[in-house]
């Protein structure tokens, strides 16, 4: 049997909440701790954001108040993204905000908790918070889905490895 | 006749258009080139910024996309203010974020637009937008007015003396 059989379907839903909010949930193939890592531990995200493309983690302090800026190096350009950390709370919930440089001054507030499905998978829920219906819309459109993907789908691999 | 009596009464007014909302109205006695020098010149803002506190400016950059970050040394302590500019529009309209250290990761945006009154005042509204009520509501009650005329009283003082 595949190793991939074993994997739940590697769909992420997206809903739209309220006005302002963007919900993604996804389940992955691996225990809540391992999950939490991966999205905590700067070797890890290096492996699995970027899509395949390089990341540059230059600041990343996972502790309330923390900065975060990640720099991903990809064929269509230099994309710069960047926030602070509000709450950590290992291994069940993460709050940080979030910001492109294409669009600076333009804040999401992410929160994302970490459900144990108590059988070895773990759901991965991202409320993403904006200040206007249009920068949600804008979001939405912008091809945040696929780039979403290809991500989680990196996700996938490094916490099969592992 | 005293320098005092030619300035207009100096007061703010606070109101709030939305329920996620503050807006700031005041009247400067200076023309609209000196009051947006004295929001968007780091040797300036030094000056009435902190309300008499130092404050230390570690980074000011004024364009789309630039960052900001003030510290101020009170005799209650030091508080750390950041922020990112999203847009300028000398010397019309300013756009930044706006996050003070003892909440990270509560964003606000602030449109800063600088009216020529034509008489050589100035009217500078201040519109602030937060993610929820709640962080709007928590500035509000939390003595935001005191340390803001303060603020603009030490401007008003600049902009008459130089």
């Amino acid at each position: 049997m595949s190793r991939s059989l074993k994997e739940p379907a590697a769909a992420s839903t997206i809903t739209t909440p309220t006005d302002r909010e963007i919900q993604i949930e996804r389940v992955f193939a691996a225990p809540r701790d391992r999950v939490w890592r991966a999205f905590t531990d700067p070797e890890l995200v290096k492996q699995w954001w970027g899509r395949g493309n390089k990341l540059v983690i230059e600041r990343m302090e996972v502790e309330p108040g923390g900065h975060w800026r990640y720099v991903e190096h990809g064929p269509d350009g230099v994309h710069g993204f960047e926030g602070r950390y509000r709450e950590v709370t290992p291994p069940e919930r993460l709050v940080h905000t979030f910001e492109w440089d294409g669009m600076p001054g333009y804040v999401a507030v992410e929160t994302v908790t970490f459900e144990d499905l108590c059988d070895g998978t773990t759901r991965v829920v991202t409320q993403s918070l904006f200040h206007t219906t249009e920068e949600r819309d804008g979001l939405l459109h912008s091809g945040m889905e696929e780039g979403l993907n290809q991500s989680y789908a990196a996700l996938d691999r490094l916490l099969s490895s592992s």
